[in-house]
């Protein structure tokens, strides 16, 4: 079978599987004025239950992980990770008409990981005898997280800043414009800002010039998406919730996701138009980018290959789950993290051309590789 | 064992279900003050799951049915479906006192099926060795969901014809009263209806005296009753929801509809004095109305019987999934799309007397009817 | 191992177990300013669920005891239950600067049953070839379940007399100060309390000094925590639940009271302060309550033991379900039925402190006890 037909193949069963499919069914129905309405609590308790079970698999891999031996390669998995959103911040983003939120998320769905892509790049190792360490697929909480948390505090920098600029300007201005009004003016208690970041920023702009980056990372760990991701996380290293994991966070979750793809989709439809004169772009930043990323990620196995007798075959699953993208982690985190960004850019570019792209011909790529450099 | 103790038996049976157990429970919470609230997001996002299921199972059915050699039954499956609401729009809406919504209503019920009549009839069949296509099971979602949406349909053109004939009648009024009265009337500003659907009809009102059809149609498709129905009927047919429909729909279907059947019930305990002066007509239509729409898709069934070998096993499966009643897609899928109706006539009619009713008599009386015309 | 090794290895066992882990991580996350929110809707189904499943459960073990050979140990476990309550009420709360109904809590919670404790208690009978009754085991809801009413019950006629005795000498000093003033005073009527309850004790006040019990009780029964477990209890006793039970109620238990230990470590943050004056009392009530309760327990048994030959192996289950404190069932019931007490004192007496002294020190004394008294 050639590799278009691959593809093509590979991109009609991603749109049936059910997370693409809630997804698409959701913009049908928007599409078609339906009524239905997912209330905004349940959205809540969703979002909640996805990104503690995200965060407890990680933290459960981690425990049951021997860090030792896994040291340098985690700490490659971290940097691909974190750099990879970099990459779409200043690739991608600066693309004409390419809104920046929309670029960072997508970059954090290129960064995490996708188990399925993961566990097909095993199974072509295991088929091709290939052998690597057992606790190589422990490895993708290490890139996962790490993305998806950058991905959230460089938005939130960027729209700090944003707002910053916005507020300093608009500062100068009034400062500007009120100098004949005598003292006393009580008017202007008014414009205070409801939002306490907003008063934060508005009070440091006439001092100086530059946002404080720590209080907006101390921020985003503190959101509802964050925080129930890293408790997920710590409950898994320090606890013993695999109970309540297999009984009620594990199965539970496709489902939930599902529901949540709906709502996303049903919200991707009314911003759909926006992508139109910006699609072309994320077309080849999905179809580039898992070469990039892999790539990157070859590179620094490379080391640990060499350094710390990393196999081959662990190398080529940190390029695999660097060329892959969420299609089931991310989404969630995203919507909670980076409200303003528009899922129909990151997911369509991830789940529809990144997965098939990183199946199809990352991973023959990347196992090609080993074998020409490692003799394998 | 003779019918009566059989019949009390399944009737107690059917008591102590689930489904009415907790419909019971809600009366009696009712009754006895019990400040138990479900809150109405859960009750929203319980409907949203049940309605998806349905759907899911009649889809994924669908899908895996050979609709070639089904057709012929499948037509006749859908018009029983939809005639059977005709039915009681015609006859026990027309009895005195008897609302007509809750007619209606009642009628989707014994149009819709019951998978475990359904079952006993099957069971029933194997015993006596009589063959029938392995597909007559998949009949079901052919007759179950054309009757839930004719149902919603049917009320929401009553409901609609009942206020544009009030609408009517008071801009009649209106206009006699107002003649007097010079142009620049300012004052009737504050007449205009605030929904949309109450618009139209008085805009509608002077120029001609019919309802349009369509747009309620239309209407009642977007609701959230039958928008989720739907959606799950496409899911299923054109894509691949397995993995969440066995993992999660499926599993907490029966589940959820407690909670909602509790809350139901609930609900039903203010409004049981509603029945007291028409309960005999609805244990009347739910005696009689099995053999009825039995009768009905027997005849409809020997058709295909004689013009395309459709065996009288089949037959036997048409008639008893007709004179079944929904006891679980049903109530859900009503109380979401008809909200009106009244759930002690609906549910009461259909699971108390009509689900004893077609297992203890309509299946036996049909396995005989066959035997007596088919010679098995 | 020698106990104290035992002590503090179960403590920590006991810290990571789901139950204490979310409530812990939830006290931790409030700590660290996390903005995370569960909606108070999801907390409601969150209750209903487990109250029901807890009733459930109650109800099912009911049914499918011979009450007849348990009606003396039965009425031992009842009379454990309530009394238990009674104790903490005129000990604990009776202590100085322990608050009565953060006391009438934790007494409610030691009434309650440990399923593990049990669990651990029947583990021992077993290994040391101790024989008890096939049905000791479902003595526990009779010892649950009216330990918890009992607690719901004591604190509401305690809030409820001492709104009524503040309200009595406001109306009495209102009385005196308004004597002066003439008829007609309209001003008085803002004073009208909103509630029912504080209106019904205020008309009472000027004629008899005493809070009417019954109402109370009624009251409570009617509460959404009391309602909804007496419903399971009714339902589990008198319909066949037993479908939705193994397919919803009780498979998603464990992992819904994740959620609500999380919330409930978020409530209890806030309030942990109170505790730092009197965490010794609690300290003390938490190590020597199970002995006592335990040896209660231990007595009454033995009366069961000499005039209905119960066996000493249930004299012994009856003992350890006494000694042991409710992880489980207790914290969803008390949360909803006593909102004003205090979590961190009840949860975290009964399950930090009260469990490993429970399984630790209780199980194997009442062992020895019952081999010492009986000959085993």
């Amino acid at each position: 079978m050639d590799f278009w037909s691959f593809f093509v193949m590979d991109f009609v069963k991603q749109l049936q599987s059910p997370t693409l499919a809630f997804l698409i069914g959701g913009m049908v129905i928007a599409a078609l004025g339906s009524e239905l309405v997912i209330p905004e609590s349940i959205c809540a308790i969703i979002v909640f239950m996805l990104l503690t079970k995200i965060g407890l698999t990680g933290g459960i891999a981690i425990r049951n992980s021997n860090l030792a031996d896994m040291v340098l390669p985690m700490i490659c998995a971290v940097v691909v990770g974190i750099t990879v959103v970099f990459i779409a911040r200043y690739t991608l983003a600066k693309l004409p008409k390419v809104k920046v939120v929309d670029a960072i998320a997508t970059g954090g769905l290129f960064g995490a990981v996708s188990g399925s892509t993961m566990a097909a790049g095993l199974t072509v190792l295991e088929e091709q005898k290939i052998s690597y360490e057992a606790w190589a697929g422990a490895l993708y909480p290490f890139m996962d997280i790490p993305a998806l948390v950058t991905a959230i505090v460089v938005a939130n920098i960027y729209l700090n800043k944003k707002k910053h600029r916005a507020a300093a300007k608009a500062t100068k201005q009034e400062y500007l414009s009120k100098q004949p009004i005598a003292a006393g003016d009580y008017a202007d208690k008014q414009d205070y800002p409801s939002s306490r970041q907003e008063y934060l920023s508005q009070q440091q702009a006439p001092a100086d010039n530059r946002v404080k980056i720590w209080p907006i990372i101390e921020e985003s760990l503190r959101g509802p998406a964050l925080s129930a991701m890293l408790l997920g996380l710590a409950l898994g290293i320090f606890t013993q919730p695999e109970s309540v994991y297999k009984s009620f966070y594990d199965p539970l979750f496709r489902g939930l996701l599902s529901i949540l793809m709906l709502v996303m989709g049903m919200e991707a439809w009314s911003r759909i138009g926006e992508l139109r004169k910006v699609a072309q772009w994320y077309v080849v930043y999905s179809v580039v980018a898992p070469f990039i990323h892999g790539l990157l990620a070859f590179g620094l196995g490379m080391i640990a290959h060499y350094t710390m007798n990393f196999s081959m075959g662990g190398v080529v699953i940190l390029a695999v789950i660097a060329a892959s993208s969420s299609d089931i982690s991310g989404p969630p985190t995203l919507r909670a993290g980076i409200p303003s960004a528009n899922p129909s850019a990151y997911i369509g570019a991830s789940t529809a051309i990144g997965t098939p792209i990183a199946i199809g011909l990352c991973i023959p790529f990347f196992v090609g590789l080993a074998q020409a450099i490692g003799g394998l």
